[in-house]
């Protein structure tokens, strides 16, 4: 009996021994799940030679299986000639979905090398936000007129039955003049009818629709409100351009996500894996550490006002990374809250003041404890019972203004059309670190006299 | 013409005016999204009267329209009559997942007035985790034992179409011996059948299956591989338990990495809405915040051993919280991209030595500029060379430290069963926050005569 062998060694051999259909063989059984890890471990010019050896279409069942991040990078490796034969193997949104992902003279490349009607759907759909229904929409569904029998529907299906092996065939839909969308007919309706109906009777008439401008909240709100597996999407002369999957629409919302929890981390533009090229990484995360560090400076120039005060009372030095730290902390903490429920819908930009006041609820609360065991420990360490007066009660002040501020800065945010995940914790930490280290001097200048006595 | 009316203050109206029918009716023509932001508005006793004045099926209507974090603090604010009976209205794997959420106790109340057919399935749906194939697979499907034929299927279906309106009816499952599931049919090719012919004949057999213990993981990685919209689950017998779609896994996918943001920024539990009870969020968000303090006292404790450094070069006291908030903006990029990483299974959590030398390499290049661009500040502000030299070199070695950390502790943390989302942030931050105060203060321990001459 042969002993099963580790993918990767497996690998090295396939990419060794040139043999392109034992590598197609050998990758089309590969476990689920296995592909990105391989690829993300392969060298880049390795990565190169993989997908150079496989045909084309093999190459597109791998790219279909890998995150669309990997996929986008490895498609950017390729010469523009080999990336478009491969994109024309996969479906029109992932195509589009591709494209996208790359810079614009790269897509560009591509496209001028694919099919002329391909590349023209293609530069159509690419023009869509990628979360918007004409984005997330496939091209891949069954419509008919409104003329037709379900003898005659029956027969093309039949027909072009291995054309459409791909398609959703749950709902079939009916058009009337000019491409408009009449209605939609259930597959099981379908089923049961006589051949000689017109599929006219059998459509249910006026079908919910969505335009093709329709956000991802918006598809969000109407899967949720509805039971449907798709939804048709029509453009603004009514005519049906799409089809907007349930499973697209979850999908592109997880994806939306993710994003959104690495930009509040500073990963700008919400992607990086680590097989992206060195210096990209870097200048990515550069620019927003650049912004933070002039941030951080500004905020930090409070200390500087107040050397005096901290060289009469060094132990205050102490409190002051604890202060800003746990500041952020409970801040971001509102932050969250807020993103999630501005995502949810149950909140909305306008609504900073209901968020405010159930924020310094929980601010006042938890400030109390915190501030309490600070000054505790302040009390206890230095013996000093003023200190821990001013360490406490800037901590307890000081977490009532951030959760206040990181409740409300996403809302303020996403009301003028900024990007809350970015901006917020920057602006939350500058805020609260300067009033943070504002609370602790400036008490500390006040009570002086009790301070340097113990 | 009538006037529309703001939904907020018809719902008002429609509270004080008991009229069941009338709400109802309103309810069900809200436009997608409008209900989860209303009850969020709602004070918590209008919604429940809202509640009880419902039908059980309309308030299971509304109850299916909403986020399920929202739906769970619904249910939990009721008599447990009223919420057995809006739950006796849900599918079962909805019912699975809202019991899931509640407190044991409640949920038991609840389940034990139940039909008990009902609650016996509830009860074994709701022992699988949320997150594993069964959890998240739909009971709602069709089977029918292999010597069947296509009419007498087709009779079934007509015979049942009422029943049978919210199934996924895409395929149909094929049953052999003690419900063992033997293939798969596909209504498309029902259609075109003969009426006699055995489906036996018709259907895909050995299809492909998920066993009702398959991670999340696991069927992401299926459903990236295939195109299929839904697998069927089997238990361990081989027997069809139940049906998971692709759209179920995406949308958990998407609440999965809600709830991984919201744990890395302190909500334990990864659920949290400004709806809950005030004392339980102030309670799981000082649970986090507690342990980070003591974590923060104990890395500032660094600065407590050279408070004599401190007090001779006040002007360091400036750097430090700049120091540890720079170096956990680096270290939470390198955390955020390793956990999205591992989401995608790009990274296994045994290669935390590859992930080590790519954030080295990033690391560097950040180090040498933040290191710089602070070394500048420190010296143009104070006109010494030496300070700029001790807060450069300390900010370009903690970056390195940094991303080090915050690349690797995610892998480490899941290699050894830990959640990383929650852990991997405390961790990193008191390591850099402690190796961040030595590296200044030690080295400006050693500086000290150019410190202290300028």
């Amino acid at each position: 009996m042969e002993q099963p062998r580790d993918p990767w060694d497996r690998l090295q051999e396939l990419l060794d021994r040139p043999d392109a259909a034992a590598l197609a063989a050998w990758l089309e059984a590969l476990p689920p799940g296995e592909a990105p890890h391989l690829l993300a471990r392969l060298r880049e010019d390795d990565r190169e030679r993989l997908l150079v050896q496989l045909d084309p279409q093999v190459a597109a069942g791998l790219v279909d299986r890998i995150p669309d991040a990997q996929a986008a990078g490895l498609i950017e490796q390729l010469e523009p000639q080999a990336a478009a034969a491969i994109l024309q193997e996969l479906q029109s949104h992932e195509q589009a979905d591709l494209l996208g992902r790359l810079e614009r003279p790269e897509a560009e490349a591509i496209l001028s090398r694919m099919g002329e009607d391909e590349a023209r759907l293609a530069r159509r759909l690419s023009r869509y936000d990628n979360d918007v229904a004409g984005g997330l929409m496939v091209r891949e569904f069954l419509a008919y007129p409104e003329h037709y029998t379900v003898a005659q529907v029956n027969q093309d299906l039949r027909a072009n039955a291995a054309r459409y092996r791909d398609y959703q065939v749950q709902y079939t839909f009916v058009t009337g003049k000019r491409g408009r969308l009449s209605g939609v007919l259930r597959m099981r309706d379908l089923v049961m009818a006589p051949p000689e109906r017109s599929i006219r009777d059998l459509m249910i008439p006026d079908p919910l629709t969505v335009r093709d401008t329709a956000t991802l909240d918006e598809l969000r709100a109407v899967f949720e409100a509805h039971g449907f597996f798709g939804v048709p999407v029509v453009d603004d002369r009514g005519r049906l351009v799409g089809l907007v999957q349930r499973a697209d629409v979850a999908q592109a919302s997880a994806g939306r996500s993710e994003r959104e929890y690495l930009k509040t981390q500073g990963i700008v533009g919400g992607e990086e894996l680590r097989t992206m090229p060195l210096l990209r990484r870097s200048r990515r995360r550069l620019s927003w550490l650049s912004i933070n560090i002039v941030l951080n400076i500004i905020a930090a120039s409070v200390i500087a006002a107040y050397q005096e005060t901290l060289a009469a009372v060094i132990a205050l030095a102490v409190f002051l990374p604890i202060i800003s730290d746990m500041s952020g902390c409970s801040g971001n903490q509102a932050v969250a809250v807020s993103l999630r429920e501005l995502t949810l819908g149950v909140v909305r930009p306008t609504e900073a003041l209901r968020v405010l006041a159930s924020e310094v609820a929980v601010g006042l609360i938890n400030g109390v404890v915190l501030g309490g065991l600070i000054a505790v420990a302040a009390w206890v360490w230095q013996g000093n019972a003023a200190l821990g007066l001013v360490a406490g009660a800037a901590m307890a002040i000081n977490t009532v203004v951030a959760v206040s501020i990181g409740g409300t800065v996403p809302l303020v945010l996403r009301r003028f059309g900024m990007d809350p995940a970015l901006a917020s914790g920057p602006i939350l930490t500058t805020i609260t670190d300067m009033c943070g280290f504002f609370l602790v001097l400036q008490m500390a200048a006040m009570l002086m006299s009790r301070l340097v006595v113990a």
